[in-house]
């Protein structure tokens, strides 16, 4: 049964087991203890706090576990911003951080700071000149970007932004929870982060690197432990197996990248030859090794998960409609792509030509019965027009309102063969993906985004584009 | 080799191991997702709620896990003063608190809060009576009460305190950290927090419940996991292996109880009995059934671990000579009684009367000759007179300045026969200990403390007390 959801998390590598059981034996008491029990557990944290510096490439006594990524990334952000504050108030993110840093970000907001979110292209990479223009600017404590995202595999140029950062004399935290497995990030973070669940390690455990030199204050309330940056009893066991599943998947990485790449560079390919009306998003060169995102036009993307759970396979997926969001995710909305029937495929360390090709076969005939089940059977092209008789000269507006995606689109594509070329369709739809999958529609068939005011998206037929 | 430093950490329950390893091969997932693997995850997750919930005495949907005892006790607090903002700025706490209660108090202060330590008395019990006096003067946001001190065991009266808080409207945090193993908190608490490496879950998972009606604002930033109050990635094998050890130990504690209270009994009485100038410290009526604490006139505590440890015996200390400290523990200091040569046992599960019996044979060489390397022999009644040649009838100040407990203490004793009765021995000490100790020291001699100017410390020699 494939399991293709990596990204979100993976099952504990057999050295982390290994380590587990063997720590859970010796590192359950005190480390601050000087009994021998206690000083036992302070051997193994120590050792753990070598090895995984010395896969993050930094010092020992520059890196503190924590209890999640999660919680590595508030405290580190929070921590900075502290350090930092005569130096300004202003915080840089990126928009498609992970939802840690937006916290993170909202928190510094609400407390009266200043956030900058910046944009990136439709292939979900920033700018590092637009991050120094904003540097430029002045007043900034911190700057975050992640190393590379975790919904559609994009890689940031962190060297150039850091380069930046260095030149305006502000710090730079990179969350690396998606590459770190891969290798170390490039020269130049003062903060970076990480979270071992990611690689293999067990759940519970996050790393935080802070570089010498750069001004820190712990968010409070803190204790003594790990150097007074992560309050709580160290979970041992955890670490220790945490940090010798980082040194077995980065002995790894180069034969995981040579294996899994070229899946990947298949699923790319074939997706689009497979099943009509597919976008592939995510950055086409600069990309993590084992992840990538598609969205599919006409198709609910929570009915697709299940429909893909159902032959086996476990997906994610940033669609609205997924679980427990009626908003599409917030990466596809920087990018500005499609976020109907989006599936994220991210392939486990190990993962075999067959299992892919597995998924390659199901897919079409998964998204085709889906599909059907929405427009009425005919996919891509929907059934019926929605007026009938002969086309409207005036245009003609579509009623989505209190209907969830995919349905608007739907609706739209159902419309669109009933007016003239040159006359417009306005689509009236309150379900927020609306704003993100109208004009992603219109750049995948052809027709013109007009506009939109509130809730009312205008369309203009043209002549070729499909459905016609 | 015994370890009795049960109240610092246990090993893993056997039932928590195999949950554990049960758990890490279902639960690596994340709950959030809707696929097989996530669904797994979180009807896992789901089950160890019930199972806690049901020990705690509280509602699945009250109780959230967060990734130890410690965060759960700074979510708790900080959620609870932010959720009472209107109501008052003004935060009760008791003096013998665990830390990680004090820090949350310190960060209030720090963030323009207020906060009342309340004061114990020589046994480390708080007064309800005195909680409710200062719930009348109103303004008060949240109170905070352990269930039991986890340096000397004194059980709190947590009915009576929790009933003055209802009568205010006030709520109150019950930290059941040491006591939740050996049973449900009294009746009465708002909020309740707990930590599973206590009671031999692994480390790395905390509770926090809030009961219904409890006016919380989590702490931010905060993500959508655990209601909101516990951000990050779950510990879902973590989290089943403490809940399945909970119910294990619950299910024990009748036994246990019934094992270790005679154990601690003798200890209790004992150890007064073997060792020459001790004095055990806590409630001798309510307390934890497995937990003894005493202290030891002219011994160094460290000195006295690492003696103990070298004789395969695990303890811990509140002296202000251990490890990484040099002020005496918060709770000694608030119950005003003896700090050094404090020595705490606290045993842990399954414990053996031959074990403690090998303890109570082992102490009194132990003490003696730590207390020879300090004193140069003699134990007890210090080797010689500070002040050479007849008793000066003027009084006599010793210089222990710039030097560490417990010499302070013992350069007293040794004074306190060159003066004539009636006179003034003073002692110049600027080790923080000496405040304590030294009207320690008189309440079990017999001497008078006159009280302390500075660093100054002023002792009148009695009739027919010792040393004489």
């Amino acid at each position: 049964m494939p399991y293709f959801d990596a990204a979100s998390s993976l099952p504990l590598h057999p050295v982390a087991r290994q380590a587990l059981l063997a720590a859970l034996d010796e590192g359950w008491a005190d480390p601050a203890r000087p009994h021998r029990e206690g000083r036992r557990a302070r051997m193994l944290l120590d050792a753990a706090r070598e090895t995984a510096a010395e896969a993050v490439g930094c010092r020992p006594d520059e890196l503190v576990f924590t209890s999640s990524g999660t919680a590595a990334v508030h405290a580190g952000v929070a921590g900075a911003l502290r350090g930092r504050r005569r130096a300004g108030r202003r915080l840089l993110v990126s928009a498609i951080e992970h939802s840690s840093v937006l916290h993170a970000a909202e928190a510094h907001e609400r407390a009266g700071g200043e956030v900058r979110e910046l944009p990136v292209d439709r292939a979900g990479r920033v700018s590092a000149e637009e991050y120094a223009a904003e540097l430029a600017r002045g007043g900034v404590a911190l700057a975050c970007l992640q190393s590379a995202n975790h919904e559609v595999g994009t890689v940031q140029p962190v060297a150039a932004t850091a380069a930046g950062c260095a030149e305006a004399g502000v710090p730079l935290l990179v969350d690396a929870a998606q590459s770190l497995p891969w290798g170390p990030v490039e020269d130049g973070w003062s903060l970076l982060t990480a979270s071992a669940h990611k690689w293999g390690g067990p759940s519970g455990v996050g790393l935080l690197a802070v570089r010498k030199g750069v001004r820190f204050a712990a968010p409070e309330p803190a204790d003594e432990r790990e150097a007074g940056r992560a309050p709580g009893f160290e979970n041992i066991p955890a670490i220790v197996a945490a940090a010798a599943a980082l040194r077995a998947v980065r002995a790894e990485a180069e034969a995981e990248r040579a294996r899994l790449a070229p899946l990947v560079d298949r699923v790319r390919t074939r997706v689009p030859e497979l099943v009509p009306d597919v976008e592939v998003v995510g950055d086409p060169a600069h990309r993590l090794p084992h992840l990538v995102t598609f969205s599919c036009l006409y198709v609910d993307g929570e009915a697709l998960l299940h429909a893909l759970d159902t032959e086996g396979f476990a997906v994610s997926s940033g669609s609205s409609c997924t679980s427990s969001t009626l908003t599409p995710s917030h990466v596809l909305r920087a990018m500005g792509v499609l976020s109907e029937g989006n599936v994220r495929v991210s392939l486990p360390p190990g993962t075999g030509e067959a299992a892919v090709d597995r998924f390659l076969e199901v897919l079409p005939g998964v998204v085709e019965r889906v599909r059907g089940a929405v427009t009425g059977g005919s996919p891509g092209a929907p059934a019926s027009p929605a007026s009938s008789g002969p086309a409207a000269p005036e245009g003609l507006t579509v009623d989505a309102r209190g209907r969830r995606c995919p349905v608007p689109v739907i609706e739209l594509a159902k419309a669109i063969p009933g007016v003239p070329v040159g006359a417009v369709v306005t689509v009236l739809a309150d379900d927020e993906a609306a704003a993100l999958d109208i004009p992603a529609w219109c750049e995948m068939t052809g027709h013109t985004f007009e506009g939109a005011d509130g809730h009312a998206y205008r369309v203009r037929r043209e002549p070729g584009a499909a459905p016609d």
